[in-house]
């Protein structure tokens, strides 16, 4: 064995250690071996920030106290959580030191080399950094305890860290008072042994990687004008003042013709909402960091977002998509993959992504929905996540409706004046940079975005499988504008929830001769206005099927 | 300088290598070194693949080629793309030993300690993993390029990885044929210089976190700004930019500070038609006979209406009161008798009722009202039925706002341009042959009707009872007006659910400085706007009470 894996295998994240301090010579050593680490396009995205002071550790103790209590909670299973009760997880108070160790997410603002795949580059820097400090402490004779069990969202705030600066953890720093018997704590405790040795295999067969085209037909459409007569007559044999109902009347009628019945029933009523991020994020035409989607991805699956409270409170089943978040998520949630990359990327200068990508997306939105269909769902609404998204959203809409983009664009969820001059120009930038081919799919490939694509093809996808599309607010009015592209007689199921406040919005309604059920100034996306607008959807099934008729009640129907 | 200093110093991102093959005893080595890193939770989640295919190499290549063009896209600036497009980033093809190292995210699925803060801990295990690779590869004399320029999704298709499996990246793995001036090559080829020494900064002031736990007491007189404020940053707080709920906020608020709460709640709603004839119905004001007032009144109590429909579709119990149709009906029925008479006199020649008979209404309404909050009630919705009654409710706001005859009628339930002309003219002689005294309840009593006048008798004691007041279209909102008139603050518990299609209507929120909720060119009458909005309504109350907040969501809220 050599010195170095001596130091490698002595390294312990120590949560116990004696009341010596840590000399400055020491810590600048270990901060040096840190800066030694690798850093990806030579950002220099790593900061370092110490803690001393026993007030301050006394509320970041407090912080890992909420939420080792958040994760005892976790389990359900009486032994371990007595188990995980008994262990010291950390030492945030005793130790002498604290380090926080971050990453400056800004560097990604600049060209950065590296972070086209995904920008966790960055942040895998920083963490390299922070297993050389670790190595250059054990070396000296002195450790580090990560603790990774806080609200980073708090633990930010305590510390008055800006914005674009993001802790890896809290790392307790000074002299260890035990080697825990030359093993990780955990395995001394016999919460669990590490494996002896690595897991290794090697690779031998090539996968290809096989796109399958999406083909819609457009299915015959039924000679209706007879069975259309019918429906009217009933809905005007409701006692009632014929067309008193108002647009309830026009749903009620849209509902029954589009499943050729007197009898309209919506079932299983679904929304799903696909996420994505936009490389045009990066250039300051939102007001939110990319980040926000991931985190907001994460509040869906918890349940915390508006969109679970309105689905939940109008019984609508409700399914989030990862289209492509720049964030690989845990397996172990509800969340649907249907990842087509990290984002995408920056229109600015080039294709945000390929052509197969938007096959790709087509495919997978049509998988999607066929999926939703086959369990007898006759009703689909659609919403979207995604930072960045009306920039793309808007860009789109210009290049389809051959509009200015001033015309198209909005202040999205809350870019000030200033911010939407500057957002005006970088889209303008970026129309005026395009050289590619004049046709649909190259535009939609160099403008388009994953989550966009992805309802695109999971509204071709519901007109075949004749559902019922409830149509969100500006971005998923974009998407659907692009699915009535290709199979214009898709508006037959459409329903337009929600007029947002974007002002390109009221153009595609417009341009589609269209109105929509709900004007709340709703600016929120996720499909929010699907699942409010949901109950009169309802209400419209309802009284043609459930109201008295005239004759039936015996109520006088004809005039004076 | 230590040897641990002197191998993390020397460490390079090698992209040039010698053809020399990396043996066994060196790879193991370095694996092992991978092992002895630190794992969340003794979690055990990394795992290496080898590849040597050159078939293999070559598809990875061909990745990389895709996603290195669209790199160069990625800045404007020609000289850059010039430096960047000479810079050498890979060698996958060359190295010998292709190494991929992932994260197993399905340890996530159980119970795993120190990822409740964030899952993220999971993957940095397995950076600091290759970290140690990277040193124990440069203490034997071979080296590791890590290559992150790819497709990601693709990347895990060619590999055929499983989909819990997430590649950090593709790393060439061999024996360096440079060490490029012992610095980073970046630096060596003037790509940028890295830092001196690393960024420190101690940190010494608490920032307190800004989430205020105020406790309300809500028996005792509060001073309302102050909760206003309260409640509003409550609304701010929720994981949604800020107002984008645009009219639910609003309402949300409205309600919090009707019940003096941070978590409203609807309790038992209800919806009370009243329903009365009229006499000015006999000089043509309507084209349906006065008895359709008593039929539909029975279409009601058969449940066979547009308001049953409704109410039993969102839950809303519904009263049906006669105030004055000019029928007897049958004691056997759920009716709530409050008749004042059979129907109010014409008033074309004299008053429709008698002063006393406005007090009495009042007396009806407030009593229906009250019984209704005394069952627990906190939210009542009005409705009203009557033939010829939108002739009554023009004529009061025509007197109340003093307002021209004509900017206050409408077609009612159905008269054409022709009729609406006559209608227009009788009603003209009706208040010019109106020679009483100038008070409001004397005019209230000439032009009144019975219905509208219990409606203002129950709004006013729905207030009384802090009720939520839910004001459906054009005659129920003149019931309100007069309702405003005898006790402005009642606005605070109004929510105008419908702007109705009578042109009066419009004008009579515009004087109350209101908007409705719901513009679905409803003209129906019997509290139908009401019990479509209810759920519109139940939708603010679910965003407040339901959603996350950032800081429980751990969502940023704030700008970059």
């Amino acid at each position: 064995m050599t010195y170095l894996d001596e130091i490698l295998k002595s390294r312990r994240d120590t949560r116990h250690f004696t009341e010596d301090l840590v000399p400055d010579a020491v810590l600048e050593k270990a901060l040096q071996a840190g800066h030694w680490a690798p850093s990806v396009g030579l950002t220099d995205a790593t900061k370092y920030y110490l803690i001393r002071s026993a007030e301050m550790k006394k509320a970041i103790k407090g912080l890992f106290l909420d939420y080792d209590e958040k994760a005892i909670a976790l389990t359900d299973d009486e032994q371990q959580k007595q188990a995980y009760k008994a262990l010291k997880l950390e030492a945030i108070e005793e130790a002498p030191l604290g380090l926080v160790i971050c990453y400056d997410r800004s560097v990604l603002n600049n060209f950065t080399i590296g972070t086209v795949g995904s920008n966790e580059a960055v942040k895998f820097s920083s963490v390299c950094a922070a297993q050389n400090i670790w190595l250059s402490l054990t070396e000296q004779g002195y450790s580090m305890g990560w603790v990774s069990i806080l609200n980073y969202y708090q633990f930010k705030q305590l510390l008055g860290l800006p914005e674009n600066m993001e802790p890896l953890g809290y790392f307790c720093v000074g002299k260890p008072a035990t080697d825990y018997d030359n093993q990780p704590m955990l395995q001394q405790l016999n919460w669990k042994q590490k494996q002896e040795i690595p897991l290794v295999e090697e690779i031998t067969v090539l996968h290809e990687s096989k796109v399958e085209k999406v083909f819609f037909d457009t299915k015959k459409e039924i000679d209706s004008a007879a069975f259309a007569n019918v429906l009217q007559h009933k809905i005007d044999q409701k006692t009632k003042p014929t067309g008193s109902l108002g647009i309830l009347e026009v749903l009620a009628k849209q509902i029954g013709m589009v499943f050729q019945t007197l009898e309209p029933k919506i079932i299983k009523p679904n929304l799903v909402v696909f996420a994505a991020d936009h490389g045009i994020a990066n250039h300051g035409v939102s007001t939110y960091p990319q980040d926000v989607t991931r985190q907001m991805v994460n509040n869906f699956l918890i349940g915390g977002a508006a969109i679970n409270v309105f689905c939940k409170q109008n019984k609508i089943q409700l399914a989030i998509v990862d289209a492509g978040v720049n964030y690989d998520f845990p397996m172990n949630t509800d969340l649907i993959s249907a990842k087509i990359g990290k984002g995408t990327h920056s229109f600015l200068h080039g294709a945000a992504m390929s052509k197969t990508e938007v096959e790709l997306c087509f495919m997978k939105g049509s998988e999607i929905v066929a999926s939703i269909a086959k369990t007898g769902s006759n009703c689909i609404g659609f919403g979207e996540m995604g930072i960045g998204n009306t920039a793309t959203a808007s860009v789109l809409m210009s290049i389809i409706l051959e509009l200015p983009i001033q015309d198209c664009v909005g202040k999205g969820t809350g870019v000030n004046d200033e911010q939407l001059i500057q957002k005006i120009s970088i889209l303008k930038k970026c129309i005026a940079n395009y050289d590619g081919s004049d046709d649909l799919d190259s535009k939609l490939a160099y403008f388009g975005g994953f989550e966009i694509m992805q309802m695109v093809g999971g509204m071709l996808q519901a007109k075949q499988d004749n559902m019922l599309i409830l149509v969100d607010g500006f971005i998923c009015s974009v998407a659907f504008l692009i699915a009535f592209k290709k199979n214009p007689s898709i508006i037959k199921n459409a329903i337009f929830c929600h007029s947002s406040a974007e002002q390109g919005h009221q153009k595609i309604l417009d341009c589609l001769g269209v109105r929509s059920l709900l004007q709340l100034d709703l600016r929120l996306g996720e499909g929010t206005g699907c699942a409010i607008a949901f109950p009169i959807i309802e209400s419209a099934v309802a009284f043609i099927n459930n109201m008295a008729s005239f004759e039936s009640a015996g109520v006088s129907s004809r005039e004076l």
